[in-house]
């Protein structure tokens, strides 16, 4: 019989553990709290309880090459970086080419997730669920846990002396949908994450001043690279991956300052890094210089205090008059229907064994899916993640002793450079490439770049030096995609058509027919001199 | 007894005009059709008849620096590009510190400016004014016209074959106000300078869907440039003017769309210049790019035909359902108040002795000022036509014969390559640097870099290869300032300064130690090695 497997969420990453189960022959149930699917990517006028809430602009982080599923290409003529709308169209494409739904369960809770009494011998789990006021109880032989992490606001209040006193409106950035409740008022966003550069720079278009705190600074990339090229198709190489980890971190983050300086010197736009020793996920935002350089953003350090209707910050003792506080401060984790003997969330990290399995179950049975916070897509990177934790639950791949997974758990957490646990966030952006891999490695699906340079150079080199886009992840082995070969020959194409959508016949440049007459008469020289 | 001038408009020129005129002793009377002083810098719910019209979120297109008036700098704090309404408060400052406002008399229309019937031996004008239902009339020895440009739209609706059959809305982007009325809709903008960028980009934060028509496409350049300097202050120096000057065209050419390619390909994104043989004006906007890779901006080919609710380009014979279309198709020009026996608007073109006084009149007693349209800020190319009229309106400067000056004006219309008078589109971007200093050289107030170098060698090279900043022509001769010396030392400063409003202390790098280290060895070695 089949094994039977509970997913829990029907966002991404839930969607990458149906399709895997179904590939692999198990029979996945996924459970999705709401009434459709997509997870965050589903946006709604008004925040719901339990699922990660949009604003209405928000635009994806990677590019569409790099952030679609491994075997599913974004259609040719979505733009380069996908609206959340435009996502979630893929998404439900993805399911119906893939019959995906069948096996959702909406409008279902997950109320408790534990271990069946036979644990130590079957691995099995018992799945209360909630469906309109209905207690269910079912069994299963494995669990992915694919809920994301973007539920349970963090608002640091206490951070902030005075807040209390505050006349104005406050509220955490996930209850931010339109920028218009910031018209003509005096606004203060606080954190400078993606979420919280995205709101000031929306504010600024409406808003009478907008004020942006950050204490520790960030890099601030664009979507527009090199050229125009996405950016992250540019910067996530093989090659380049490989050239950093050959440097030594201070000459890595020396290039990275210089890089990062390019598109706008960080110190004149008051953004500059406070830590620069460690490599953070940079701000993703085309517009934040741009708004900085005419006045309509200002950066500020971190606040001092609150007043009743005005804000000091920590570098002038002037008070800025504020209307409105809108506190980027991120989120926090939990598992509220797990038991905490089966994942504790300790200081933002868990014990996960490859960032997947609770290292100390006796039995491999659970996975948590999407649950890492790197510097790559997490589409790719959560459909690697179920693609491996599908056939370790079915007993194809195996996994080492609790003892040995709970070692290098612990080696990881002492080695704070290379991040852990729920938060890559420090983790070197080598880091994305090389997880993949070797997850690639466990499931012997990882391409051979030598072998493939003798056989195929063309792809060889396309996959090395080129973007490492996730068809890379279908080439070979168990889930090898017959796609994959021309889907990486033509990404570039893909990515150009959607932005080619006015087209001049080019003239010969004057300068170019300048230079093939110059060469024309070097030749005549050389073969005259040569006679 | 001093010599009466009338001037026209109470804009940015106006303003100049006076200034100069007091300073010169003459006496200058400014007639200001509306309540206020700013012309086009005045932001108004309502278009207002015979002024030009901003939208909302108007920024100045060159950085504060480079576009303020030659002895009065924008105040510290400015941001580097400056908002409307922050534009307008400088040109207040300006009126106030040099009691401008005594000289202007509002609500005053020009009916007509005509000349007398002595004009032949003295060279003056009759002017017809209407002021609260009162019509006035009063003899002035000189007249400067400053009525800008960008009044009278250009709405070519035969262009557009069953325009007037489309249901949707339409209007010419001079009644542009506010993006609220694109929510939800799918807009279609025509047209792709300055204001349909603008809108195009505005529009795509709240539209369903935006198109951006362009037959010609253009270079786009971002006001965050190299390093995120302002882009007029890295590209318009002495330096560079010379150097684009050594070099044949083709090359220049090409020099220019290498370094236009560098942000993004304009290829790629569907903008890349029809006719790059001349250099058109490139439209500045920080945030086209990032709109197209996201599919929120759609750049089109030109409109074959307009339909009942949608319309077709000229790429594909696909229909595109379109709600308003903005016709971003700029302006036409013409003087109501003049007969055309004093200018002639002939083609777009008037001829206009060096783009300022009427060629064929027996007295040069009018000029026209800031109907230049050049790569260069228009207030400190305004304020020097300024400088210079008034002293040939005085006397002091005079102006060859007719005959010599239609000659010139004849020659320099057959010369479409530089451009000629109303538009100066299509002339080189040297332009600006190469008109200022002929008019300065008139007045015997163009600064000697030869001489400064041996006398004051850090501000030659400042000038030299520094931003050619408006301070420059007041560095000496008549209208010397005396501050003119630090604003142009202190340019960079004021720049960074508006910018960086949070400061971290700057580690020392670890690379930077490293290298010191190395540096330190290998002196060492070296000592060694000599000893």
């Amino acid at each position: 019989m089949a094994k039977r497997v509970a997913i829990v969420g029907a966002g991404v990453c839930g969607l990458a553990s149906i399709k895997c189960c179904l590939e692999e022959g198990l029979e996945p149930t996924c459970f999705e709290r709401s009434d459709d699917l997509g997870g965050l990517w589903r946006f709604t006028e008004h925040v719901e309880e339990g699922r990660a809430s949009l604003y209405k602009s928000v635009i994806s982080n990677s590019s569409k090459e790099m952030s679609c599923y491994s075997d599913f290409p974004f259609p040719e003529d979505c733009p380069s970086y996908v609206p959340n709308s435009r996502f979630l169209e893929y998404l439900k494409m993805y399911a119906n080419r893939f019959n995906l739904l069948k096996c959702i369960q909406f409008k279902t809770k997950v109320c408790s997730v534990t271990k069946r009494p036979d644990f130590a011998v079957t691995g099995q789990w018992e799945v209360v669920t909630l469906r309109e006021g209905k207690r269910e109880s079912a069994i299963f032989d494995g669990v992915m846990v694919c809920i994301g992490f973007l539920t349970n606001p963090f608002l640091p209040l206490d951070s902030f002396p005075g807040i209390n006193t505050f006349k104005g409106q406050y509220f955490h950035s996930r209850q931010y949908k339109h920028p218009d409740i910031f018209k003509d008022k005096k606004v203060l966003v606080i954190g400078m994450g993606n979420s919280g550069t995205d709101i000031a720079v929306e504010a600024s278009h409406v808003a009478e001043k907008v004020f942006l705190s950050t204490t520790g600074g960030s890099w601030v990339v664009s979507r527009v690279c090199d050229a125009g090229y996405p950016s992250d198709m540019v910067m996530q190489t093989r090659f380049e991956n490989m050239f950093i980890n050959c440097l030594p971190t201070p000459i890595v983050n020396w290039l990275m300052a210089k890089r990062m300086n390019r598109w706008f010197n960080h110190t004149n736009y008051g953004l500059v890094p406070k830590d620069r020793t460690r490599l953070r996920e940079p701000v993703l935002n085309d517009e934040l210089p741009g708004r900085i350089i005419t006045g309509k953003v200002i950066i500020k350090p971190s606040v001092k205090e609150v007043k009743e209707n005005s804000v000091i910050f920590n570098n002038t003792p002037k008070e800025e008059p504020i209307d409105i506080i809108v506190f980027a401060t991120g989120y926090t984790f939990a598992f509220p229907f797990l038991d905490e003997t089966v994942v504790k969330v300790e200081d933002g990290q868990a014990s996960l064994y490859k960032y997947i399995f609770p290292a100390h179950l006796q039995k491999s049975t659970l996975a948590i899916i999407g649950l890492i916070d790197s510097l790559g897509s997490r589409i790719p990177m959560g459909e690697i993640q179920a693609r491996w934790a599908v056939r370790v639950l079915k007993g194809v791949n195996k996994l080492p002793p609790p003892s040995v997974m709970i070692e290098e758990v612990n080696a990881k957490k002492e080695n704070k450079h290379s991040g852990f646990g729920l938060r890559y966030r420090k983790v070197l952006q080598t880091g994305y490439i090389a997880y993949v891999d070797e997850l690639l490695t466990y499931m012997n699906a990882k391409p051979n770049l030598f072998s493939m340079l003798l056989t195929d150079p063309r792809l060889a080199l396309t996959v090395f030096f080129g973007p490492c886009t996730p068809y890379q992840f279908r080439l070979t082995g168990p889930g090898k995609w017959e796609g994959a070969r021309n889907a990486i020959l033509t990404q570039w194409d893909r990515t150009i058509k959607a932005t080619k959508t006015r087209t001049v016949e080019e003239p010969p440049s004057p300068f170019a027919s300048l230079l093939k007459l110059f060469s024309f008469l070097a030749l005549l020289v050389a073969i005259f001199l040569l006679l």
